[in-house]
């Protein structure tokens, strides 16, 4: 009897092989396997050392395999198998770099990824989830514009991420006697940014619900960090890898708050892809890092700085009540211009609130399943 | 009048220089600087081009600096100076690698790191968080062993992280007729694992509050995974790198939940230094990458798990009613040895929910303010 220390088969037409460990690890019997839920029944030391094949026989749909030392015996299908084949460029499973998105300028965008909240609640929710995945945004249209509202959509895709600033905030003017304790909070342009820096993990997602629109200006703007990051490495590769590799201090601080986290500006993937950006002038703390670094980082630093607030890059949304946008807060900027307070005008009035990335592509995956067509609530 | 790209001074008999760009960028003047947050009011891209310093001056406790093209004085204190020194070996302020960790083995601990729950509340709520951070765990006693209880631990120090098992869950035998999604609801024994590594970003806190304990087994085990992990790295750095470079991809589905995520099971900091550890063989999904490097990461995998499961890395606590852990899920493994149900009784019950560091670590650095003793209530 010969022992193999791989399954080497044809499907589809072509020759294929998995290391007799792999396959252990990845049998499908209820020994092995929870029914149902995928989960695995033994840790990697329950396999026996010396594992080897010493069977394999051809059972149509399936391929029987037998494992010494122990006897043990898995029926692997013929279509599991071909799905999972190792070398047919299946990628690492890893969803969140720039190789699974689209990325954008504004003027590639084929119209706004956008749709109402009855349409959304109606059977849209799929399209309107891929696309936050995709493009790393949705704008929802005439969810009612009152307060708490903003709860109900992040609830209809995941879960809040409660903070310091609450399971929800409001962006609005605050009375300028009281000393604002955060930008957001007055009527000032603010550039692209992305939220939390100082928080790690930083909230994935981002949501702002426009309860009351400005009289002028404060209109939004997004832009795609990723498709940045990408031009970054294409014309100053030094400048990007400077920012992947420096470790960047941000913090916030009020009364009852001390956040600190220590992250490059640009985040990679281990096979060097981007992976996520962190952005925020106003929450950054000093450098300390070697002279010669600080000189290299300032340099990298304006330079990224610099092409993110091409105007070109930037997508303007002006927020009517109702408006909700949901974004990627690992991957888009945001940013407003700044708005003038009219007299005795109640002036702009946002509602935001923080939640996850995880939880929105679960959502997605599971309305994708045969027999779920988005109508059902999924929660 | 000459223009300098940099301020040098002698502080504490040494000499230092800062570069006039991380100066201006770090000025303390009210028009940069939002009193009390340490907010920054301007962009990197506020800073003009051709930035310079053109005159300094000795200001007794302060340095004041002059800069153009466009005349701005800044003045810093030498205190403050002193204590952002650039080549200092200030570190990078990332206080999450193992570099600001106490590593551990059992027999090293001096003691466990225990308190009551009222002396928590009654002033020694620091030493309970800083334990956390330091040496990745804490155990409360006495907190009222009455469900729900779990929330109200994690809310005197942070945010409970909501995900789909709820803002709390119960870990107790399920009625095996109804076939439980999740291991951890039966009475098998589980091995040193971190939880959710489904998820991105996982919990990084998570708690277990003892309401019921078992008859007999049902120990919880707690593993120092950056011990293990310096540990790997100084007797098989080969391994240890692969496991840094592999993305590995795991999966969490049952009816209303589809979780997948694809991070290596050690994350290192961009300096190189460990970060994070996720490791659950339950819910791995099938490794899809260049055969060469299945083979090699199965090596490495092996090796690391054995490295973990030494009963020497393992603390073995037998949590009593009433007993709640407080653990940093990206460092610290947990485990439980099975248990008996006895006939009639009523078996092991505990409640666990999942929380940030980044919202501990807050709380901390709060109660550390001189005039807080941790007596208060920090929220």
């Amino acid at each position: 009897m010969s022992a193999e220390l791989e399954l080497e088969l044809v499907i589809g037409g072509r020759p294929v092989r998995f290391p007799a460990v792999w396959l252990r690890d990845n049998c499908p019997c209820p020994d092995c396997l929870v029914p149902g839920t995928g989960q695995k029944v033994n840790d990697i030391t329950d396999i026996p050392n010396g594992l080897a094949i010493t069977h394999t026989e051809d059972a149509g749909e399936s391929v029987l395999v037998t494992f010494a030392p122990d006897r043990h015996r898995s029926a692997f299908p013929r279509s599991w198998l071909e799905e999972h084949a190792l070398d047919g460029g299946g990628g690492d499973g890893d969803d969140r770099t720039e190789d699974d998105k689209d990325l954008w300028l504004p003027a590639d965008l084929d119209g706004l990824p956008a749709m109402s909240w009855p349409s959304y609640l109606a059977g849209g929710k799929a399209e309107a989830l891929e696309a936050v995945l995709r493009l790393g945004f949705v704008l929802l249209r005439d969810v009612p514009a009152e307060p708490g509202r903003v709860r109900e959509v992040a609830a209809s895709f995941g879960y809040v991420r409660e903070t310091n600033y609450g399971r929800l905030f409001d962006v609005r003017v605050e009375d300028q006697g009281s000393a604002p304790g955060n930008l957001a909070f007055t009527s000032r342009a603010i550039r692209p940014h992305t939220d939390n820096p100082y928080r790690d993990p930083a909230p994935t997602i981002q949501l702002l619900h426009c309860l009351r629109a400005a009289g002028q200006g404060g209109e939004t703007g997004l832009v795609d960090g990723f498709a940045a990051a990408a031009e970054l490495r294409a014309t100053d590769a030094e400048s990007f890898g400077t920012l992947t590799k420096t470790p960047v201090s941000f913090g916030y601080v009020d009364k009852e708050t001390d956040l600190r986290a220590s992250l490059p500006l640009i985040q990679l993937s281990p096979s060097g892809r981007v992976r996520g950006v962190r952005f925020n002038n106003r929450s950054m703390r000093p450098l300390r890092r070697p002279y010669a670094e600080v000189i290299a980082f300032y340099t990298a630093y304006r330079r990224w700085a610099e092409l993110l607030a091409q105007p070109g890059r930037q997508l303007n949304l002006r927020l009517a009540p109702g408006d909700c946008l949901i974004f990627d807060n690992t991957r888009v900027l945001h940013a407003r211009t700044a708005f003038s307070m009219s007299e005795g005008s109640p002036g702009r009035h946002l509602q935001g609130c923080y939640a996850d990335l995880d939880g929105l592509a679960s959502t997605l995956a599971v309305l994708g399943r045969s027999g779920n067509h988005g109508r059902e609530e999924s929660r």
